[in-house]
């Protein structure tokens, strides 16, 4: 007997079929005699619906209203979800974030402050399955609150650590994590294990695997993650059908596999600002950069270079690709204070990164990237790197090329 | 300042667009320094598209998440109201039936058992509005639950109730209670007021105005309801625009206008069944509708008659027409028992009724009424009374013609 969460995105969830299949996922462990707690998602394309709505009915929406219709997406998931276990014989309820209670902070984008394990122990106790809506949670005043989007993997793991479960189970369109974008490298392998800190940086450099706020709370919360693919054939599902599938998101050392890089992920949702001929004095970076944080932008890489016999510099950061046109706006109308001479702007950028724990105790790993990709005769415009990652900003046109020559740099391959 | 319920119906909720009208009625009378509570339907379709999601997850389906699952489309739509009047200026905020609360008994189909005032009491001293979904509540264990299709007026009416409003509008797609169809009779009258017993008649007698619950529960609160039309014109919109609009529905004695007959209704609803050759002894027709009762078949008109050389008697009564094939099948099952010799089934029936509170006092209302299909050749197959109405059951192909006849004998036409 375990205790798992099981977690059903909105390709999961959507329509009565696709339901009726996760059913079946979730008779197979009741089945096993695990205590499940079920996290469910809106159908496909509805929560997109509800904040359409919600953006026609007033163009500045009070965000407690916001979060009462959007909300009603997972409601209805895990009612029908409830219904649909209940019709095969497993004894299952439905709990909202208010009933549940899942605590919150305020509104739209709210933090999970703690939930209540008690509903569920009492569940448990009497061979029940609870099926708890993602995504929503409510305050302290009793209001209803939403968790802001890919929410619902959050309240997966924070309901796990709640109960204290063994694993936490997130079923998804893909078979797990992958040493990069299969799409681009065909032998692309899936990794059986993966620590939290690795999964964080592939998270937040674009593997759309997982939602970087649930791996952060698993991380802190050490709650064993398994990411695995929901769309397996009916006849699969049998005793132990999960063993081995997927990849378990777990502490650094429980992975067993050694190696030094764990993938390549690459991102093209960042655009890269130049400003030429900056003076080169103290406070003139802080300027830039309190002007962006002020305007909300959030700026990724940044580098500063000077010409040997100049008392000049230049300076290139990243932002966002949807805040670029905004950014450029922001300097242009800021360039006397500022100081410089001109600024530029260039969408045709990828981040390319490579990611891995191994990277602590080795050498030579930045040496690998950097002959590997002049080898192709790639540019490296800008660099940045971490304890456990090195990323590159190189032209666009390069991604796929950059990507397959990295990844057999490191000998990620199949065999 | 007076206290005001504002109730709109699906077809008033259906998108955006008419929710902004919506949005403008309530402001209108929040401008007036009304104090107002504003309930609300899902949208139009959003409740049947719910509730067959529910059907296709499983057969038999837990009323419980049902109740979850359907009372989402009345959340939706309260929101929306909500952001919309804020989007107007106006300081409004929506409470489910759960943050009332709205304390009902079990589930689907439930009854309102009280309502905590104390919110509305708050939110009205602040100079707000509240806007509540209609159709659901919460019981005391804090499940949600629904009451039954239609269910809305009846939220208005006991909110309306529990607030100790002036008055309970409900807005619809009709402008008011009409003396019969004006689809049928073009120069139908609008009553400026009805009785609640009228309306109660009216409700069950196939007049689609209001809930027959509601009407009762209005009835015993004492709470005047006033049916009127939510498609106005936006120029339409002023100081006092509804004041003499629609139709209050009160008590008798506050209904100024003197008239013996209010209303011709009619239904096409029911069916007609016929035992023929039943024993004439006691004990025979509770036989039958014991039978009827076990099986949930509400049965409406009874009439018996015996040929005065038999020792046998004719039995008709009428059924709703969904439920008469399972009555015929259910009589024929215990012809033996109950000992007739012959059951027959007729669809083809229309019941046409008189109503007003006017015959208490009144002698003749039935001869008028007798009288004036006679002329018209219309048979009358069954009869039944009540100290308000008359209901007469006759061929269905005659329904138009009987109504029409009976509009004009009893001088309900415009002048």
């Amino acid at each position: 007997m375990a205790r798992i969460v099981m977690k059903f995105g909105g390709t999961s969830m959507a329509g009565i079929e696709r339901i009726r299949h996760v059913a079946n996922l979730v008779k197979r462990e009741a089945e096993a005699r695990n205590q499940v707690a079920v996290v469910v998602s809106a159908m496909a394309g509805e929560t997109d619906r509800l904040v359409q709505l919600c953006r026609e009915a007033a163009s500045l929406y009070d965000p407690r209203e916001y979060d009462v219709v959007v909300a009603s997406g997972e409601q209805v998931t895990s009612g029908l979800l409830a219904i649909t276990l209940q019709g095969m014989g497993v004894n299952a309820r439905s709990y909202m974030g208010w009933q549940l209670p899942i605590r919150t902070s305020g509104h739209a984008a709210a933090l999970i402050e703690g939930i209540d394990a008690a509903v569920l122990e009492r569940v448990f106790s009497e061979g029940g399955i609870a099926v708890i809506p993602g995504f929503q949670g409510v305050t302290e005043a009793g209001d209803v609150t939403t968790l802001g989007r890919g929410g619902s993997d959050t309240t997966a793991v924070a309901v796990a650590a709640a109960m204290k479960a063994d694993r936490c189970d997130i079923y998804t369109d893909v078979d797990g994590v992958y040493t990069t974008d299969p799409r681009i490298v065909p032998r692309a392998r899936k990794l059986d294990q993966v620590s939290y800190e690795e999964m964080l940086e592939l998270a937040s450099l674009g593997a759309k695997v997982l939602n970087t706020r649930s791996v952060e709370l698993a991380m802190a919360r050490k709650v064993p993650v398994r990411v695995l693919s929901s769309f397996v054939q009916p006849e699969e599902i049998k005793p132990g059908w999960t063993e081995g599938r997927g990849t378990l998101v777990c502490e650094e050392d429980e992975v067993v596999e050694q190696r030094i890089v764990s993938g390549v992920a690459y991102s093209r949702d960042e655009a890269k600002i130049t400003l030429l001929g900056l003076p080169y004095k103290p406070g003139v970076p802080a300027g830039v950069f309190r002007r962006l944080a002020e305007a909300n932008v959030n700026v990724d890489m940044i580098v500063q270079s000077r010409a040997r016999t100049s008392d000049s510099v230049n300076m290139e950061f990243t932002v966002p690709k949807r805040d670029a046109q905004r950014t450029l706006e922001l300097m242009q109308a800021n360039q006397a204070e500022i100081g410089f001479e001109e600024v530029r702007r260039d969408d045709e950028v990828a981040k390319i990164s490579v990611v891995g724990v191994g990277m602590r105790s080795h050498a030579g790993v930045a040496e690998t990237m950097f002959a590997a990709l002049a080898d192709k005769g790639v540019t490296i415009q800008v660099i940045s790197t971490s304890e456990i990652k090195i990323s590159v900003l190189i032209d666009a046109a390069y991604t796929e090329l950059a990507v397959r020559a990295l990844h057999a740099a490191y000998g990620l391959e199949q065999v």
